[in-house]
């Protein structure tokens, strides 16, 4: 718990004033104000994150968690709880989704066997696995406060180590069979949404399968003493956060509004709920998730939030450290429905329409490419002056 | 009449069965089917596009045509009409954001004038001026038809020249202080939609401008015989596109289910209606485009449509060329209001949510890099079988 707590006090407001400058410069560059939209404000977030003006990212990683679920014995998948370790082993030989992306984006991709359900061994392959998959959520808790804490713990260490070797950009992957129907549940748990707005199709399953999906999510809240009590935690936190978002979206300096709102709502409030629900209903790849972000926000470094499984790890990061929302972009609207209703409640806005439902961090690193777009618009463009350009 | 005749019935449908043997593809490698969404479009229209399964894209170029325009003396820009020769320099220059992006993917920026109201001189400029900007379409029809003509043909003899130098894959671009206006009237006339939803805040005007800009429009298309006539105009052909945007949708081969419900309207029909509104109301860099994307569709080549304004020239092209509406790919969703209702007409889904507002190609190639993620995609990941991953 000693851990936890020094990591979120450990987070920092962001950098307003540099947000300011970052502002500044874009509005001397040949374009009308704000016509180039998110570029801008990814462009005045990093440097508000980062506190350079113009950072540039040399070293890029996506932090790929996998782990099994005891729930998948209920039958909520359309593959075999086998296809967690198969697609790890994937991960590491370098074929799957996100390696062929993330190559594309520069980025290297750092494969995390925080909880899977095999003995798997391979030189890349970090292990910090705490157990062999989570326990059946609809019968019991899926972990222990202690098994949750000691992944959040270990997802803010590797973050540690990346930024030791160089790396100041993050986007979050992950991989577990079963784990949409495990977000689902921490999304019902924490905004107190209905599960059939929650559900969704995760790798494809049909109208049956997912009626007895929302039925599993259901029991789950229940025999874990978390139905109905969604409506009544959305409290003050979650909406400082939605306020940041609405400041975010204006053309005003986005990471330093963000700042302030989350200011304003208490440096460093833990929530006991959100731990509770995330140990819980949740995963082991999605708790060391949750270290990965507010690691990253530890140190000052933006962090891509990929889809569903990873957006849900962010709202239970925004919960636990409210600060730590400031330091998150999300990448993408994934066909996967609940994930409108994630990036609402930490208040984050997609950046790509791409129909994407796979995870692993496939539309995080794609996202890696308009940051890098965003810097080299602050480096290169011309400004009026220099190019002889009236302004209005 | 003949040169453009000769383009339209130039052009073909795609490759259905190469589109197909993509799919089969996509269909083998480690991902449930269909989740990486519109990549996976990308995939499929490209190959039925090409022919090729798994095309490479070496040498790409956003194609940035430049012309003024008469309707600014009734006082609807935020900017002067200066600012068009001034960024066409920027733009030689390399210092606008269209540079920025585009050497950021890769690709080469063409720049074109097609009718800036001054004299330009630069080594790498492709003058194509038709003349110096066009009429004010709120007293005349903006150009003949001999120069909407001419202005057509030479776009699509610029692409004829870049497939002989190796281009494979195009975007469009365009800068003209008032080229809003000439679209969000183009669009009025061409799908009968009210101007209080075509016209849209250009590069920043204020409330009263928006309005004065709204009656400017409704004068053009009044003075130009074009009033009433747009819902008439919304024929079988606008239909079809449609039809093929709701098809590539689906997780089926796309490219080759738009290439059958163009084939229906009928290939190479032309829409003489189309023409008489671009000449009235249009621009020459509107044209210009037009004869880009028809150009790029004879030639079998995909081109990426930018904004508002670049999707108004791909609405002329679909009405046309139906068949040319097959090798077009949305970039991104303007904050220009009118640009939703021309993607729709012309059946296609934009990738993008940036909030960008600023044209010159900016949106287009930022999607370059979705492109040559989706052909890595299909060259890199592995297969179920090469992986040992099972299937559901």
């Amino acid at each position: 718990m000693n851990h936890l707590h020094n990591l979120i006090n450990a987070i920092e407001p962001v950098h307003h004033e540099v947000a300011h400058q970052a502002n500044d410069h874009l509005n001397q560059l040949t374009k009308p104000q704000g016509s180039l939209g998110k570029l801008e404000d990814i462009a005045r977030q990093v440097a508000g994150i980062t506190g350079e003006v113009m950072p540039t990212f040399e070293k890029k990683a996506v932090i790929v968690m996998a782990g099994d679920h005891g729930v998948c014995e209920e039958g909520i998948s359309a593959f075999p709880a086998a296809v967690t370790p198969q697609m790890v082993l994937n991960f590491l030989y370098g074929g799957a989704a996100v390696n062929v992306l993330a190559r594309h984006a520069g980025a290297d991709v750092v494969c995390v066997d925080m909880g899977v359900n095999a003995d798997l061994e391979h030189p890349n392959l970090v292990s910090r696995k705490v157990r062999k998959g989570t326990r059946n959520m609809a019968k019991e808790a899926a972990l222990t406060l202690d098994e949750t804490i000691e992944a959040i713990v270990a997802g803010s260490e590797i973050v540690d180590d990346l930024v030791a070797k160089g790396y100041r950009l993050f986007a979050t992957g992950e991989m577990g069979i079963g784990n949409t129907t495990a977000s689902a549940a921490i999304l019902c748990a924490l905004t107190g949404v209905d599960t059939g707005l929650a559900v969704g199709r995760g790798t494809g399953i049909d109208d049956a399968t997912w009626l007895h999906k929302q039925s599993v999510v259901n029991r789950a809240l229940r025999v874990n003493g978390l139905h109905g009590r969604g409506k009544d935690a959305a409290t003050g936190v979650g909406e400082s956060a939605s306020a940041s978002a609405s400041a975010s979206a204006s053309a005003s300096a986005s990471a330093s509004a963000s700042a302030s709102a989350n200011a304003s709502a208490g440096a460093g409030s833990s929530d006991e709920y959100a731990l509770e629900v995330l140990s819980k209903v949740g995963g082991l790849e999605i708790a060391g998730l949750v270290g990965v972000i507010l690691g990253a926000a530890k140190h000052r470094c933006p962090v891509v939030v990929d889809g569903f499984i990873s957006s849900t790890a962010a709202l239970v990061a925004s919960r636990l450290a409210p600060l730590s929302a400031s330091y998150m972009l999300a990448s993408h609207l994934s066909q996967e429905q609940g994930h409108k209703k994630v990036l609402e409640s930490v208040g984050l806005a997609a950046m790509l329409q791409m129909d994407m439902r796979l995870g692993e961090g496939t539309g995080a690193v794609l996202v890696f490419n308009l940051i890098d777009a965003a810097g080299k618009i602050m480096k290169e463009m011309a400004t009026f002056e220099s190019a002889g350009v009236s302004r209005e």
